[in-house]
């Protein structure tokens, strides 16, 4: 099956919007084995868009249009698919009513425009009702067109549980395909492959009905997993994914941190609450960055005490107790920690110093930089890293690893005292 | 002139790289008056690469081809430009040379196909050497087909030093056009438009060769003004930039926090550092997010203490000394202010409360917040502020804000003390 995806709107051609939309139908429907050759972007003009479909059609087997299906005059996708079908468009009162509800359900008057989004062309149907844009799917002879809005969310929605299904039944694939990513941090790209060969080798023997493992290498978000499979149904498929998930951990163990959106900072933040424990940080050179992604996470009040941006050097002396000398070394960053315990009475303090850059500090390049741990009743330790980047990329990286550090000791913390 | 953007890459028809080219393309286009109506993504294939640069052909005078400029047997669209041409490929010997100057440069052994990056279709010419991708100028018949690299900064050089310049003169345009950006924060988008309303009814009065004014609405970034102008030079054309910003800053004074690149957070550093005076932070609903924006400021080490995350109450009564009680409030922030001003041992300090929600806290819903300021030899103030959104939106628009009150003092401060 040939698919190709117009995206219309004079915003995209004007480079005020980035064009996302086509970017995640593309991944959807490579994940489905569905081919797209062609990607176009068209303003909103009837005959521009009329002609991107009638090229799309005439090299593939069906045409996804995003964009153009709300309430303005501008919004010309329902006009442009009747046009290619040589079909008129009927006002269906069933939709029309539907309109009427949402609009009424939100208190909000409902303009006469509004009315023209239940407009169908002739001998297509309604995907579904999302927001006030419906859908549409059109057959034209063995062909298909699909519109859906250029709301993000609608799109998606959309996308997943009605364009997709048919394009799949119509090319007679599997029904249902899922997936779900496993976050790992710790193991370089080539590494992480090479663990992991085995498994796809031994998927592979088990031939074309076998999950997929795709690498997503994505920078400070660590390295993906994403593991794909296809099913008759949702329970089925739901079972695969746990099975496969299941034979990936017993692989990789604690490299896997988070699924899915599951980020670093929550993965300790759960820790921390099995264990319960309150963390504090004193962060030098990654400047409140951990303090701010720890913030982001529901619930982070109940564990987080809060943290010292000890950037200048008199403040780690003058607020943390730390000896005059270096401010970069394993000595400082575990004096950091444990002063920033005592000064926040948390169980836990995370503490990072080193060299962002441009220029050396204390003898050490820029990219040098140390973690340290403080736990309760025990003494702080730490270790040094190599980072490598500008700026902002070490402070980037040295968040995340400081972070894993951190995850790594309270999984060993946990595991001892439960063997006590 | 009508312009078309054809995006190589079967990467981009994976939806594993968002095509962010021809979005910044599009504005470039629209900026120099040329028209786009299609634009098309294509994957590495040389039939449909050929076929998408005719397509092209067939509508507009000129097409830009963006990616595929490469070394590996992928990087086939200097093949497919030969194609559409009806020409052979011949390689240049100084392209040749040059290409083989930069790797003994970096002290990197040339592989045998980056030579193929010194092809070039009969008829074309090379438009110049960024990197080791030269981009093409390939004439056909009254029509051009235009080749730039994928790599964001080559092409953007390549279409700003060539391929515009190249157009604008075919289409017999002004030979020079150049942007400024002013950054504005604290007037909302309709009372900006009808402050520089007036301004903007003088230059459409002044004709076609007057300076244009677009808004760009960028959420925590502020409001944008994007200032255009066209002039036969460059000098001309500055002169012109710089004539449009005394008007504009005239009219908005203060509102205009930076220009271009120019962040919030470096315009409240460029104070600080006129007068002399360091700076600590007190955050709570922040949580981090003012700091990790001012360390990313080159230089912020000369004028950054440090700062304090005072998230939990706890931390607040024991660290910063506020008495037990709300924190919430107008008294809360002011002590904050002046504890962490206390702590740190700096000059100034700048202090945010709040509630970031989902649930309301002190009798307070989300958004509302506080900002509170301690200068040299003056008793800390503040205000109190209502923000809108979620968790993630109310604490990036505080730190916005708060960092804007901040900037507005030191202004007054820098002020009242030259008058002196």
């Amino acid at each position: 099956m040939r698919v190709e995806i117009v995206a219309v709107g004079t915003e995209l051609l004007l480079g005020q919007v980035v064009d996302t939309n086509s970017s995640w139908m593309s991944e959807r429907l490579a994940e489905s084995g569905l081919d797209c050759n062609f990607q176009v972007k068209v303003g909103d003009n009837l005959d521009r868009i009329a002609a991107a479909i009638r090229g799309s059609l005439a090299r593939a087997d069906a045409v996804i249009v995003c964009g153009g299906l709300g309430p303005t005059q501008d919004d010309i996708t329902r006009e442009a698919i009747a046009a290619v079908m040589g079909v008129e468009l009927i006002r269906e009162p069933e939709v029309l009513r539907a309109i009427e509800a949402v609009f009424a359900d939100r208190g909000r008057p409902m303009s006469p425009s509004n009315a023209r989004q239940a407009d169908v062309p002739k001998g297509g149907r309604i995907i579904s009702l999302v927001g006030t844009a419906p859908g549409l799917i059109c057959p034209v002879g063995e062909q298909v067109i699909y519109a859906v809005p250029g709301v993000p969310w609608e799109m998606r929605a959309m996308l997943e549980d009605a364009v997709l299904p048919d394009l799949r039944s119509r090319g007679g694939m599997a029904s249902v395909i899922m997936s779900r990513t496993l976050r790992t941090w710790g193991l370089g790209e080539s590494v992480l492959a090479e663990t992991v060969t085995p498994r796809l080798d031994a998927l592979d023997a088990l031939g074309a009905g076998a999950p997929t493992i795709a690498f997503l290498a994505s920078g400070v978000e660590g390295i993906k997993l994403r593991v794909t499979v296809k099913a008759d149904d949702a329970a089925a498929a739901a079972a695969a994914l746990d099975a496969e998930e299941a034979a990936l951990r017993e692989i990789l163990g604690d490299v896997v941190f988070g699924v899915d959106d599951e980020t670093m900072e929550a993965s300790v933040g759960k820790l921390l609450v099995e264990q319960g424990l309150t963390l504090g940080l004193a962060e030098s050179y990654t400047g409140g960055l951990i303090a701010s992604r720890i913030v982001a996470v529901p619930g982070a009040s109940g564990w987080f005490t809060g943290g010292l941006v000890s950037y200048q050097s008199a403040v780690k002396f003058s607020v943390l107790g730390l000896p005059e000398g270096p401010v970069v070394s394993l000595e400082a960053v575990t004096a950091m920690a444990s002063g920033v315990r005592d000064l926040l009475s948390c169980d836990v303090a995370l503490a990072t110093t080193g060299v962002a850059g441009p220029d050396p500090q204390d003898g050490h390049e820029p990219g040098t930089v140390f973690v340290g741990v403080a736990l309760p009743g025990e003494e702080p330790f730490g270790r040094s890293l190599q980072l490598f980047g500008g700026r902002g990329g070490i402070r980037e990286m040295g968040t995340i690893t400081s972070l894993d550090y951190l995850r790594q000791r309270l999984l060993t913390r946990g595991r001892s005292n439960s063997h006590q």
